[in-house]
């Protein structure tokens, strides 16, 4: 007989009554009934009930046992009658009778449980993670991700793409955010960095002739945490494919995630709805027009409607005083809200002003009357104008934001989600994606009134040299575009610009000399002088894609063994403290900052 | 039409005839024929003849475009005919007739060439890896790498194994090698560093539950680089399993093994035969002492014998001597080799006294008599009795290494390899796996006398407390092996010491104390303290074995984007110097060594 184990502790079932077995696993409730110990031994793959009369002598021994330890039982599988069969568990027709039993491992008093409901702070959970981890949402939460990423894996294979693993220890990047820098011991004073994402190297790699390129690629960023960020490292779906338009990066992707949604899409207990492919396709001015966002949650059925001609010239005073000083009005339909008391609206209204914004006007439209403050100063066939562009019906209310576009796209936006939660309007169960494509390549800088790169200045921007050399650069749209599931980005792609003549203007449009373009991006520049197909690509992000699937508000409960918000890995203790010697062989010291609490200023020196 | 491309270059055959097609992809070679320009247009997927008249508008367009330059052509497949059919090319049927042609990219005159075998210095090749990749051999090895690692990824699940990420920003590791540093900015004075292995997180996966875990884990070492070690960074395929036996981390991981070798083991030309699961076992004693390594290659059929007892007591002066003082002697058998000249024995003698030995006694066996200086000197039963212990026979000879255990063992291994080699005796095109078991828990420090652990501290000791409390250290053996391929170690494993009560007392046989092991390791015990099923696993090189079946002798060869010797990523520019700022901002500053090529002292301060 095995050492440890005949079958895991999910596997015996009523027709493997009368063998007699072995099983290893976590001792994880145990309940004592009078003369009999009843014991539920746990495993990876379930749960078997023990059970040991008074006397035997392996009762001393388990009664003994704490929960967790881990021990291994041996004896005969009885069958349970009636009342004592657990239909909820697949091992709950037999029990194990115990006949000798091990002690492979004692456990010393919990710090957190197991077993039952209770939650525990999260930095206990952190400091002991690897019992926090046996807890059965937990456990379930990871083999979901290794499902996931599993699934990907396949799925991006079957498409035709090749993995490849890019360097870790690599050069800064220009992605943008902070780079996590390592010294390097045999080359004082130089370092390198871990890569915030591998643009590069996959670029590099269709430069190298590779068509279709995946990773499950790990990526580091020196950012804070957020709820959807873990601090310091995540993990992406990095994907890129020569000669594509942005269609083809869509088709190729799209089957892949609604695959993996699909897959996955009852993990949370009800099946959920996926969005078939193709996705809907929403470019970005409409995104923002519509949705007040680059963001757009599908599930969410209100749209914002552009009413500004309906204000302009005269009305109601205070909008189209704004309007003729340049400001747009935006519709936020509110379905069914008309009936809703007088404290609804002041509430919305109230909401709006901690948002910073001057407040929502609203009408309300009920028994064939439209209502409210504005209703009273707009002449009808404007109501009625706005009633019928924002589709809406006798019982509906609308709320109006008027400001600069942004300001108003932005509150308008955020009225929408609200007004969707509040009205009980959001779709449930449901994954919906889409993508937000033609992105702006240039934004005007308020503060400086120069133009700069609105996102990615390496993807290509639409009409490519000709649009630069001729078009208003606030007019060029660019091959970029997001992946969006349920109001989440999940990644922004592009088609990327694989000509330096197109990115030496490009950069120069947005106020960069072809010396210092060389300088900073002088690697791909020079890559793309020895024929480069072009390219596209996207890295939706896996901790994202597991964390909506898992239902979990947290990265944190998608991550094996996470660090916390500060970036501290409270398990295995690090950043820790470095030996002087250490930081001598690496060429660096410290230098340290002055301690807080004193007086402030710097010291005198 | 796609604006690319409607078939690969590897995708047309004569059943395309008549089509108009568009292909994509990098002039790979040209040729002019009085009149008509053919151009071999390449990418990922083949090779497409392609070919153009003078006259015609594209002639000058694909005439001026350099190697590697991209292009789109469109154009009709037409069948070639007789002797212009080319049979060892997939599309060698057809040609493409051009009727269009748009450069996508055009390239510069090359550094190093795509076409043809020639090589390139590797620095070149390195700096220019995105052109270097786009070589037959290369892309065929990055390829070879990706379906190895796909494969082992498939075998590994259908053997119930689970993926997981584990952190690669994290605490200092115990595994010996030095470990790269990442200053923590938020966190002044600490820092994270990158794990050499996953080591303790796999052992921390096994104690919170998950049952068998593995992972293509990146790894991080700061040690110098060798033909078969990259500097920095390496895969391997780590995984760990609970409630196992050595002999089910065997049985898990061998038919991965074998299979993915024999799945590939065709790539470099010719099929080659794989060891068949269950591999040999070979206890590191007798490896020690047959194949004088504990790395034996099972290709060299010669097997070391210890023929101490036959020089004992007399007969050859010189051995016999050394017998007396200690030292043993080890027949290493050179069959058929007694017919070759005198020379072919000098020559053994003269590597020995290179290899800082005193020489190799030998004696040879031909037509019924023994022969050479040891023969003479020695009785005939024992010249009898060590022909029978080697198993020779007429035509063979034997060499003989005499000395302390250690030293006589391992220069029996490495004139067994010798021989092995100069007498064409190694198996070719097999792949011959072994597990070298039970390796010796302790060793002496013969420069302290103390006693050391031999390998891995944390591995279980064979007989666990009792043996720790009864045996003399140097007897007792550990739960830990190693996987060989052809004579190149693929990982060490261990089943792990998961008692706290084992570890301390392993411990202080080495001279540790109790409170020395809490302070260094006290993570893991503390982990072990709360349940921990016996486990174990092992953790072969990818990088190896992609190597191996590559039949490539330089780790680079299957690495995407590797480093130098240095350390350097000469493409990338890495590691670079870092502004002050943001050194500043990580709270160290350099600490630059002295300049070299001074007094050599240290300056006068």
């Amino acid at each position: 007989m095995h050492a440890y184990r005949t079958h895991h502790c999910g596997a015996l079932r009523a027709a493997d009554a009368g063998k007699t077995v072995r099983l290893s696993g976590w001792v994880h409730r145990k309940r004592d009934h009078g003369g009999l110990l009843f014991v539920d031994l746990r495993d990876h793959y379930g749960l078997t009930q023990c059970v040991v009369a008074q006397g035997s002598p392996s009762f001393a021994t388990l009664d003994g046992a704490r929960p967790e330890s881990v021990v291994t039982v041996t004896g005969e599988v009885v069958p349970r009658e009636g009342a004592t069969i657990n239909t909820k568990l697949p091992t709950g027709e037999i029990e194990l009778r115990v006949a000798e039993v091990t002690v492979q491992s004692a456990a010393e008093v919990l710090p957190i449980q197991v077993a039952g409901e209770q939650e525990f702070p999260e930095d206990l959970r952190l400091r002991y993670r690897f019992i926090d981890l046996r807890r059965d949402r937990q456990h379930r939460n990871l083999m979901l991700r290794s499902a996931v990423i599993a699934s990907i894996r396949r799925r991006m294979i079957d498409q035709g793409f090749t993995e490849f693993q890019t360097p870790i220890l690599t050069a800064s990047s220009p992605e943008g955010a902070r780079d996590f820098l390592v010294p390097a011991r045999n080359h004082p004073g130089k370092f390198y960095a871990l890569p915030q994402a591998p643009q590069q190297f996959k670029q590099l790699a269709m430069v190298a002739g590779f068509d279709r390129y995946f990773q499950i690629a790990p990526c580091f960023r020196d950012e804070a945490s957020r709820a959807d960020r873990s601090p310091g490292e995540f993990y992406q779906l990095d994907f890129e494919m020569s000669f594509v338009t942005q269609e083809d990066v869509f088709a190729a992707i799209e089957p892949v995630l609604a695959g993996v949604f699909e897959e996955f899409s009852s993990f949370s207990g009800t099946k959920r709805s996926v969005t078939p492919a193709p996705f809907p396709r929403i470019p970005y001015d409409q995104s923002m027009l519509e949705f007040g966002s680059d963001k757009p949650d599908l599930r969410n059925p209100i749209r914002i409607a552009d009413v500004t001609e309906h204000f302009a010239g005269g009305g109601f005073g205070l909008f189209a005083r704004a309007v003729d000083k340049g400001a747009v009005v935006r519709a936020i339909p509110a379905p069914g809200a008309a009936g809703n008391p007088r404290s609804f609206f002041d509430k919305m209204n109230e909401w709006a002003r901690e948002q910073g914004a001057g407040g929502l006007g609203y009408i309300t439209f009920a028994n064939g009357e439209a209502g409210g403050p504005i209703a009273k100063n707009l002449q009808p066939e404007r109501v009625a104008a706005i009633k019928s562009a924002c589709g809406l019906a006798d019982g509906d209310a609308v709320f109006f934001a008027a400001d600069k576009v942004d300001v108003a796209a932005k509150l308008a936006g955020q009225a929408r989600t609200r007004l969707g939660n509040e009205l009980g309007l959001i779709e449930k169960d449901s994954y919906r994606f889409c993508w937000v494509t033609d992105f702006p390549m240039y934004e005007l800088n308020e503060d400086t009134g120069q133009i700069d790169f609105s996102h990615n200045p390496f993807s290509m921007p639409q009409g490519e040299l000709e649009a630069l050399n001729t078009m208003d650069p606030l007019k060029i749209k660019a091959y970029q575009y997001d992946i969006v599931c349920n109001g989440i980005e999940l990644s922004s792609g592009a088609i990327r610009n694989h000509r330096p003549d197109v990115m030496v203007r490009a950069f120069e449009i947005a106020g960069y000399t072809a010396q210092t373009v060389e300088d900073r991006f002088g690697g791909m520049l020079n890559a793309f002088r020895y024929g480069a197909p072009p390219h596209g690509g996207s890295a939706p992000g896996i901790d994202r894609i597991v964390m909506l699937l898992a239902d979990e508000p947290n990265i944190r409960e998608v991550i094996l063994f996470p660090m916390n918000q500060q970036a501290e890995d409270l398990m295995m203790g690090a950043p820790a403290p470095v030996d002087a010697a250490r930081l001598k062989e690496l060429s660096i010291k410290l230098d340290l900052p002055p301690p807080k609490g004193g007086a402030g200023g710097p010291k005198a020196s």
